[in-house]
């Protein structure tokens, strides 16, 4: 076995590589295992519980105290992942799981973060690998015009994008750079007194990214959403939150509007928002997480419009765009003020290509030095399934979520609890169907100023509140599906997410069935 | 083919899986081929130039417009890749980088990677997926054992450590808690008097964090570091300005030591720097990103020494510990600390387990909220190479590199700048080697005060840089070896990194006479 050298000299592969934790043919050997492994474990992936059902500790038990002296075969590694990783796991690709939002994987997700962690380049700036910042540059733009995003957005505008791990970074860099902005107008002292503002239901990424940006604990504002506006955040209530904030000698800076809010998949007027944020010079971030993928398919494009108002956007690839974790693409119109507040320049990466001002250097776009090549994975997908298959992947998911939608709707014990707009279903046992034959002592009472119809809504309301939750834990430790809930105005509600990659519409018939069977048990056992 | 799924129904596959992104048959077959695409890149890597030779731009004049409407086939796009990203990679996993440092990788680190792709789980807390957990909990404790890190900084104490992306991330957070832990003392809005502080050889990240967390722009510190000390932090000169920055009202809150810096491998004494911080109260952060790595073998585990009286420890597992980009360790001694200033605990994460208080909730120590399943590779790594050879690893590096210096000792046209301490030599062509006949006008001229010996050896260190420079750029445009630079007390050296995977002896050997040739071309050139 020999090849050539770049310079023509001939290179003995079985001298060079002996003992090498990278040796070719051993990699070759052990990759393919992998594969298989992992190809079974797909055609295995539904015969799990879905919600791994170890009690805490587990693991500590089953493993040794410390690293082992010598080598282990990679086959004795594997069947520890087999007997006491995978009983660990909490299935998030099996077709059973309906819960938070997906993380969807593909064969061309899974493909292009193989190759990644194989070329194993760390392209923080253009010279240390030109493809992985110039493919990068070149898929933000792809998946922006499928978004229709407005040319500002795009590199072929004047704006651009960034593929970063989470939506989290993506909330504190932009965060940052509208933070910088500002302070560089009003004074970099004027740090406490800067307010930053999303709805109630916005994601905790938000408040957290206040957090660490150095806001003022007293100035992250939650404004308050309501069943009216299908908890959707409000023009008017932003509007005269950020008046009292004025009055109070405080400086509004930034706004996170939401496309599918975590607990409802609600959608914040972003045209609106947009308006009531430019009035005051505010950045309008749009975290479209989950929903952005959706917004391919052309019949769901409507709910971004007023996009064009904002400063930036984003979503998660990793959701519902099949490109495995992690991967949030984040466009901005303006990447000189990310550049500004978050670019370093130390003597060591200093290179004549930056210093020709033709490139971009991503590292100047995002919280860390370091950067996986995540275009590849992105890439693979966008040319394996093309528009038209991705498009119709969002719809089938959309389908069967309203299939589920519909089946609720038949059994009257049940409700919708808000109207669904993408492929999230938000139900629950209705109060009635308990026969609130007995009561029980609600968690919210009533104080002496209540009448006494409020007193009896919000003790059905709390111990309905009891018994859906207790039917989710119900249906959860089965093991046969997983989902979780949310609480909006004081209702709790069990979120059906339509999303896994393998999902068909049997898994959601037979979901629903599950639902029905254990929401019989358990309001004869609450009747009794 | 059929199995049975979780309460023993039969699953027929073949009607499940048809036109699926997950299909496991077409997973099989592509995952096969994709395995044998990058072993044979192993096999070839050398013949490539390892510093991309690409121009900017050159990417877009190659690819379509715009997303491709259908599917393409999987061969098509990894014909893609061979002709034109394999051409704009800079080659980290070449034997011939000798670049920043190294981003190993390893087939057990590769394997691990492939399995946390495949899984896709989400272990943003304890139940999303336990195994994720608790495997973390494990490795950092397995780790911290072979790096002798005192008990308290293991969860088999009382503190723990965590699996983040990188550095820049392990900074930004110990920051963000030793910010909260002060200013819940001295009030909130008491940040703008926080001073962080490093030497003018700390990595980038740590200005680059405060900037993040809100430290006031004038009261970030990189004290000057001198040749007398080889470029570490001295624990005199931080105490002086520490002085300082009292007398003007301000308060010190954190330090970054490193332990083996990026431009030459320096190594601050943690001892006496984390007795000067504790007088004050200060968090001390070590950063060991790279040169940690090493400290598993006994003897360099003094570089460590001291590190008892940090509050936190990181270093990057990607770097030199074969687990490929990404993978920081970090470990910290309370982590209630990070968990006060990082958690969130929206209602849609409420869980039994979480409320149990018996569980690690990873979310809670870290920025972002989803996190990849990275302990697997970091465990198949430990597994599959154990103590022994991870430790022969490490020293036939730091062997590799006394070669190398060695070799440039005995030419009497070079000096080694700095001492080394791991597997980095820092060199240069010395002024004296370049004849002097015609000194170039430096850039930093001499001013009046000047006595004419300190203008001549300026000028000569000036023409020195430069051609020092001009000798870098003529060894990475010839395509094979990469290296990279730093200029340390105005000496603009060339750094050589022996870390990478496949690297042998040969090539060590290979690149210093490519070194001496390139300088001889130089040399002759310059003294005509």
């Amino acid at each position: 076995m020999a090849t050539l050298n770049f310079d023509g000299h001939e290179i003995n592969h079985s001298s060079i590589f002996n003992n090498n934790p990278l040796d070719p043919e051993e990699f070759r050997r052990q990759g393919h295992m992998m594969i298989d492994f992992l190809a079974d474990y797909f055609l295995d992936v539904e015969k799990y519980p879905v919600r791994s059902q170890v009690a805490p500790g587990y693991l500590r038990q089953r493993l040794p105290e410390s690293t082992p002296y010598n080598p282990e075969p990679i086959e004795t590694i594997l069947q520890d992942v087999q007997e006491h990783i995978i009983p660990g796991l909490t299935h998030w690709q099996s077709p059973n799981f309906f819960a938070y939002f997906q993380c969807t994987s593909s064969t061309a997700g899974f493909l292009g973060e193989m190759l990644s962690a194989g070329f194993n380049v760390v392209g923080f700036n253009w010279i240390a690998s030109p493809a992985a910042t110039e493919l990068e540059t070149i898929v933000v733009d792809w998946l922006g015009e499928m978004l229709m995003l407005p040319k500002s957005f795009l590199f072929s505008g004047n704006g651009g994008g960034v593929l970063q791990g989470t939506t989290c970074e993506a909330i504190l860099c932009t965060l940052a750079a509208a933070r910088d902005q500002m302070l560089s107008k009003i004074g970099t002292d004027n740090i406490k007194k800067l307010v930053v503002y999303g709805s109630d239901q916005t994601h905790s990424a938000l408040q957290k990214a206040a957090k660490i940006a150095g806001i003022h604990p007293k100035n992250f504002r939650a404004v308050r959403t309501t069943k009216s506006t299908s908890f959707a955040l409000s023009p008017d209530s932003l509007q005269s939150q950020i008046r009292k904030d004025i009055e109070a000698g405080l400086v509004p800076l930034f706004l996170c509007a939401t496309v599918g809010t975590t607990s409802t998949s609600a959608v914040d007027p972003l045209g609106s928002l947009c308006q009531v944020a430019k009035d005051y010079g505010m950045w309008v971030h749009v975290d479209a997480a989950y929903a952005g993928s959706a917004c391919i398919c052309p019949e769901f494009r409507h709910f971004m419009d007023g996009v064009e108002g904002a400063n930036s956007f984003s979503l998660n690839a990793h959701k519902w765009f099949l490109t495995t974790l992690d991967c949030c693409c984040l466009w901005v119109k303006d990447p000189s003020a990310l550049i500004k507040s978050l670019s370093t320049n130390p003597e060591f990466l200093r290179n004549k290509a930056t210093e020709s001002r033709q490139v971009v250097d991503y590292k100047d776009w995002q919280i860390t030095l370091s950067r996986r090549f995540r275009a590849l994975k992105l890439w693979f997908v966008l040319r394996s399934y093309g528009v038209a298959n991705l498009r119709k992947f969002m719809r089938s998911h959309v389908e069967m979520a309203k299939l589920f939608e519909g089946l609720v709707a038949m059994d009257k014990r049940f409700e919708i609890v808000v109207p669904r707009n993408f492929a999230m279903v938000c139900f629950r046992v209705l109060p009635k169907a308990m026969g609130m034959r007995k009561p029980k002592q609600s968690h919210q009472n009533g104080n002496a100023e209540n009448g006494h119809y409020k007193v009896v809504v919000e003790k059905e309301e709390g111990s309905s509140n009891e018994v859906n939750e207790k039917l989710l834990e119900s249906i959860n430790m089965s093991g046969r599906v997983f989902m979780t809930h949310a609480v909006v105005g004081n209702v709790y509600a069990i979120r059906f997410a339509v999303g896994a990659t393998l999902v068909e519409e049997r898994h959601v018939i037979m979901a629903w069935k599950l639902v029905q069977e254990h929401a019989t048990a358990i309001l004869s056992t609450n009747s009794q």
